[in-house]
């Protein structure tokens, strides 16, 4: 059986959930708080970040969203995410490391720095400026998924791929975290709600962080 | 003929010169700042990084430095570099994200800050204390580099991979800006040596960021 290194707020963890569960992979999910810097985890990997993914019988440990991911690709048939031409597969990477590295970046790290890390671990209030740019921020790259999405039927072409569910699960983390503000963005908005629609995505809607509750909307899949 | 936006320190347009010169791909090498912000450059790429590589006949633009090297592994059979059995190849994966991400995270880029950035935009002296940091994570990332070269062939196993070119070309930028004291790291010095003396690394070598003269010992093979 596969065992899951994640924290339920952790969005490479959800990316991860997500193809696995699309994929119809069976895992069980161990918690580890990377911020409490636990010594077998650091020996387990030496980056000491989830989520890491490793076989209770085999002596295989898998370590980065991505390199994860396209290890499934490459070992599961069902539901393809890298897919289509070599061209389509740079453009479903590229949008993919768009997420995880520049939203994340951007958006989710400092909210997750300011609304999760100071709530429960430092006990402080967050940063009101920085939060306002962090919105600002989260508003140009909605603006670009709306744009993806008024000319593509998903955010990489024409099929569901692996870019969707990068854009989903740290969009998931923002919403858990106070909920972004949709207007102005019907594109995106209407493209989140498929996604939070999918079978696969509702293990994380039902996953909660203890101490901090997500707003009410946040597990509603029409909201 | 493909067409590389790149700057000469940059460490992920290192990292695809290196992987398209193994692989024995032509290109041309365009010059692009992205700290200037230009337009054009932005319509190109929206994240405003380099590499880009663009195909001047073909409607291809290929954007992100992992995306680039999985397109060429795809399409080009020459010297594979993401090699092995699916466990071989998440393996490369994993330690390529390690030096594109948690490497250039700790050492490359703050050393870009403070030695190039501060010296050539901002005319300002760099801030010693952040370097002395920055130089001791550097010194836990060459211990674990020895680590894995002690128990290895090459970082990511029996076989010369991608991992190694990733984390020649951002050990390349620092060497650039000051050097690398390798006092205590013969196994990582020699997996170093070896690198530099690829006919694939020479163009990095000779290459010159104005106003920034590399140290003497920079493009010596045997140094």
């Amino acid at each position: 059986m596969w065992q899951l290194y994640h924290f339920p707020l952790c969005p490479f963890s959800r990316k991860v959930r997500l193809a696995l569960g699309e994929k119809g992979i069976a895992y069980d999910l161990l918690r580890e708080n990377p911020w409490e810097g636990r010594e077998e985890f650091f020996a387990l990997n030496p980056t000491g970040k989830t989520p890491v993914l490793r076989h209770s019988e085999k002596d295989v440990v898998l370590i980065d969203s991505q390199a994860i991911c396209e290890y499934f690709e490459e070992t599961v048939d069902k539901t393809p995410l890298i897919l289509g031409t070599a061209a389509n597969r740079a453009e479903i990477r590229r949008l993919t490391a768009l997420f995880d590295e520049s939203f994340f970046a951007d958006v989710t790290n400092p909210i997750l720095q300011e609304k999760m890390k100071k709530r429960i671990i430092y006990r402080a209030a967050p940063d009101s400026g920085l939060l306002r740019e962090t919105i600002r921020l989260l508003h140009e790259h909605l603006d670009y998924m709306d744009w993806l999405i008024d000319n593509r039927r998903w955010l990489a072409g024409a099929q569901l791929s692996l870019a969707d569910f990068a854009a989903a699960a740290q969009i998931s983390v923002v919403d858990y975290l106070g909920g972004v503000d949709w207007r102005g963005h019907e594109g995106a908005h209407g493209w989140y709600r498929v996604m939070k629609s999918r079978p696969s995505f509702r293990p994380l809607l039902l996953d909660k962080m203890e101490g901090l509750p997500p707003p009410r909307h946040y597990s509603d899949v029409n909201a």
